[in-house]
């Protein structure tokens, strides 16, 4: 404790979910409720982040309602902004701090998606990140003119294809193509302006983009599925993942896992951070930060925690007792919405022999992810812990409540990380790449003339 | 002259179009060409129409660059700001102003559609339009993995069916039903959230939207295709439509024409506003406005105009010579991509004689919009002319570059259009609506449960 860790610091995201990423953030007497899709409500979100010096905001994303839909809509958070109609906004009221944003590879088309994230970059000043996940919930193949969701293999299929193509067209404007030389009437150099042609399995898109190179080069690509699929899929493509561990020793063979298959598609192990979620009760004594806890806890409505429950592991839970074990469910292979997540609560059940009450609790609070309750100090020590031990390379940050559940992480946590030499006192770079420390990645038509310079 | 003409005011929307509406505007010495993508210069010019009035801010879009690619590319602006990123951006620094962006329904899915236009709504706090269009540009069918652009009569079908499909999702929350109640745990009213259910043609989507309603009820929804079929659609479904037309009678035409249409569909003709665009040349004296007009067609390169004109007659002339006549060209039912542009510049070059050069000057200009070169005096009549004459709602006006052109028609046009009671000296509301005078359209679910309150 308390000494400088040399070079390696902290990465931190600063995740938006409703009103906080409790259940029932939204009846927490402190809460902020009727700032849903309030500008100003966000707007404080972002700028507290950028007084904390974290590296991005992050914003999730689900184009459906959970289901059942007339449950649904009652007790939990219905409605959100869409990520990238909401990052833009927050582009013009901050300076710094990167902008990561969750878009669908299985309900969206790469053009689309590859134009809106890098003018995104530009109007940022190179502050964009994109969030590609496919799509755990089922029922969005219905907002879609689906009938039903794609196989989870054929959805990291058509997911590897979408970015490459989004990445294709990212590249097809080289650096320096911009001419605009007013005297000569040329705008742009033909030659560093390329066509894509791409004709795969899911997608024909011929390019080039009309949005050409960005300051940091191209947005940074994030990637959330921690199934194998989701793994192989980072280590190709993602050069941030978000992930979701109770334990070190999960997260450290997690970490060690995904970082070793990196050479394999010859990329270094610093060129992907891995950021598992924490969510933080911060209390000014241990007691204090239990006690909020509990309060949160409290406020769930059983219905609401039950339906959770029952939407990650695709079970009707009401015939069990509350106070029960979980009854007997299928291997995680069976599944066809997220894998990852599914896993996790079989295994934190069983490992902690948790009843279904317990289970609800651990689930209606972080989704899966870690909570942790306790002081700024006892915050800051379990998160050094893990990274220190190689489990991760920061931390997403899920603050329980809003805005005061950020505002006492920036306040409380913050400076003591700082203190510790393992978190930036002032942002050294201007781009979402300065800040995790990644390098631009090579342009793909740049390489083919071995005669321009870069 | 002078007088006030009672209730009725101009509607006046600022076009953006990459760094002015002329084709040469890049090229002009005070143009900001370097303002491309970047957010302080939209933000300028989003603040400058703000100091103004005006009732919105419209950006165009094709989400393709103009062919022949390499030819486009070096002499005009193949890069843009995918619009709604732009527009959210600029919904933080903008207090009042109306924000209306283009998205095709050719190329995209009604339920993101839907999404992002509610989404800016809220943010903006209710100043939130959509410009539906059908895209015209042929080639775009290869960004999207299509072989072939849909034909005009059924890319206007699709286009009904996804308006009613969009204007549904945004119903799909009545007034009210966020409840929000922390001490019941109840956040909203299912009985006021609907499944929209839509199985169609083109498109079946099942809702409800994951936003709720907005201040101005929902956003407003724009058409700019002018053709017979364009003009039938806008009758049903649009609020605000956007023309283009050379002279008085012709634009009194359309105006009377498509006013006529709206009882057949239940609505009345007030439903609608029409603004026709127009490009104005400021200057001290008719001569300086002139001499700048001519300034500005020196700086377009030969090949930039034929090349412009080419693509919107569909032609290849570089056999005729450029001071003679226009070969003879097929009649509009024959051309797929957008036939009211294509019969505009016949029309022009025919009764105006043109010879290919000067048909090339007007449309390197405004694209087949009306150009004025004159004083704030002159031009502020020639404004008032159509509109006491009924030939127009108001203006798009379309700065020939930028940032200046914008601010010479806040500093000089618009106390000229205030001092003679034609336009407004203050907001008196906060949203588009408002500005537009409009009502906000009646909610289609709320109007089956004749018990409702509202
Ligand atoms: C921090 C974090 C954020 C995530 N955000 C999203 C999201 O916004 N939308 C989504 O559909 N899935 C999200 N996921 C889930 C995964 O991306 C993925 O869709 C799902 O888990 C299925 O992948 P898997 O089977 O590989 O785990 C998130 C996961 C994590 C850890
Ligand atoms: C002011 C104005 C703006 C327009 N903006 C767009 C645009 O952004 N994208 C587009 O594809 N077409 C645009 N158009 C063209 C029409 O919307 C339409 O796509 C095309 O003219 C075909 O329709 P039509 O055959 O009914 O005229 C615009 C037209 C006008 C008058």
């Amino acid at each position: 404790m308390g000494t400088n860790h040399g070079q390696r610091q902290l990465h931190l995201g600063a995740f938006i979910f409703g009103v906080g990423h409790h259940i029932a953030a939204w009846r927490y007497p402190l809460t902020d409720t009727g700032g849903l899709l309030k500008l100003d409500f966000y707007k404080r979100f972002a700028q507290t982040a950028e007084r904390g010096k974290f590296d991005l905001v992050f914003i999730e994303d689900i184009p459906v309602l959970p289901e059942p839909l007339n449950r649904a809509v009652q007790y939990t958070l219905p409605v959100r902004a869409e990520p990238l109609t909401l990052l833009s906004a927050l582009a013009s009221v901050t300076k710094k701090i990167g902008l990561v944003g969750t878009v669908s590879t299985t309900y969206s088309e790469p053009f689309h998606v590859a134009r809106k994230f890098a003018s995104l970059d530009h109007l940022s000043g190179g502050r964009a990140g994109w969030n590609a996940v496919t799509t755990s919930m089922e029922n969005t193949a219905k907002n879609f003119g689906r009938d039903h969701h794609l196989d989870h293999s054929l959805r990291y299929e058509r997911a590897k294809e979408f970015v490459d193509v989004v990445t294709a067209l990212w590249d097809s404007w080289e650096e320096g193509a911009l001419v605009i030389d007013k005297a000569t009437g040329q705008f742009a150099d033909p030659d560093k302006v390329h066509e894509i042609n791409h004709v795969g399995e899911h997608f024909s898109v011929r390019g080039p983009l009309n949005v050409h190179r960005s300051k940091q080069g191209r947005p940074v690509v994030v990637q959330a599925g921690s199934s194998t699929t989701g793994q192989a899929f980072a280590a190709q493509t993602a050069e941030v993942v978000f992930t979701a561990w109770q334990t070190l020793e999960e997260a450290q063979n997690f970490y060690t896992s995904l970082k070793s298959q990196l050479p394999a598609y010859g990329r270094s192990p610093d060129e992907l951070k891995i950021l598992p979620g924490v969510l933080p009760f911060i209390g000014a004594t241990e007691e204090e930060a239990k006690a909020k806890e509990a309060e949160f806890q409290n406020l769930v409505l059983p219905a609401v925690g039950l339906g959770m429950v029952q939407n990650i592991l695709r079970v009707d839970l009401s015939g069990y007792p509350l106070d029960g074990p979980l009854p007997e469910l299928p291997d995680a292979t069976e599944i066809n919405g997220g894998k990852s997540r599914y896993q996790l609560l079989l295994d934190m059940a069983r490992r902690e022999q948790l009843t279904i009450r317990q289970l609800i609790h651990r689930v209606t609070g972080a989704r899966g992810h870690r909570t942790i309750a306790g002081t700024p100090v006892q915050i800051a020590d379990q998160l050094e812990e893990w990274f220190v031990n190689k489990a991760c390379d920061g931390f997403n940050i899920m603050p329980p409540y809003l805005p005061g559940g950020l505002d006492e992480f920036v306040d409380l946590v913050i400076p003591e990380l700082q203190r510790r030499g393992l978190f930036r006192s002032e942002y050294t770079g201007t781009t979402l790449r300065d800040h995790l420390g990644l390098a631009e990645p090579a342009n793909r038509f740049a390489q083919r003339s071995a005669t321009s310079v870069h």
